[in-house]
């Protein structure tokens, strides 16, 4: 039986007792939200940040100025920020972050529309992930959202 | 034509140069997710927080801990809570919060589930809104994510 990313994250938490925070920008609250769209994720889901503005991934997730100035807020080193800072605000065990460019606007010479970083795990064992989605906004968030979720599924 | 309230959010607060921010508990990112699948909505949309947990309540948001010990977490105390405490730690002007019981677990005796509390407004002019929706999990998450939406829409 086809299992969704969340309700396989659902049996390992429910299971380990273990916990779980999410910080979003490009995502937007829909990792949240398909997080929550499962009974009983109340047990294991504390905290979700979505960090749209630059000074909420600052303020919030303790993302450094510099990080921003540097390589952007949509980078990997931005996406590892905002994962150490989601699991240090929130005490989860395990965490995921998404930043990236959702569309129509937004892209730089560098940086192309359905570019997104996801960084998933724990304090101590991570991953990174670049891609690069097509699609409309709405398709680009749905495939970040998704591919984060089985990221993080993966590594339990 | 109809227009979506999360689209007559963005006529208003594009306009404006007016900023939102958005406290969740039982709508999970949802409300978020709305507004941030209208393209532009960068421009005015700071931070998104999913207070799932009390705690997340507490220390993100500024809950009182006397306030959900005494109404519980899902009242109209705890989400004007949210409400001032979203807008304090974004510094946006319009803000949105949301509290309830999705269901099919958590209801008491004298809450049952599809009980939500839905603020929104500003530091100086906010509503709450009690309601009770029918339907399951994903239908009184719909529900009160819309409602929120409206409400806000309602108060420009």
């Amino acid at each position: 039986m086809f299992q969704k990313p969340e309700e396989l994250i659902f049996d390992h938490l429910s299971q380990t007792d273990e916990t779980l925070a999410i910080a979003e920008s490009l995502t937007g609250g829909l990792v949240s939200d398909k997080i929550t769209n499962v009974s009983g994720s109340s047990s294991y889901f504390l905290l979700g940040v979505c960090s749209y503005a630059n000074a909420a991934k600052i303020n919030i997730l303790g993302v450094k100025p510099e990080t921003i100035e540097k390589f952007g807020a949509v980078s990997q080193e931005c996406a590892l920020e905002m994962l150490k800072g989601i699991l240090k605000i929130s005490g989860a065990k395990w965490g995921i972050a998404t930043t990236g460019i959702a569309g129509p606007t937004g892209a730089t010479k560098t940086k192309p529309i359905g570019l997104v970083y996801i960084a998933a795990g724990t304090s101590e064992n991570y991953h990174c992930e670049k891609h690069i989605f097509s699609g409309d906004r709405l398709m680009v968030k749905e495939q970040s959202a998704n591919r984060a979720l089985q990221l993080l599924s993966s590594l339990f």
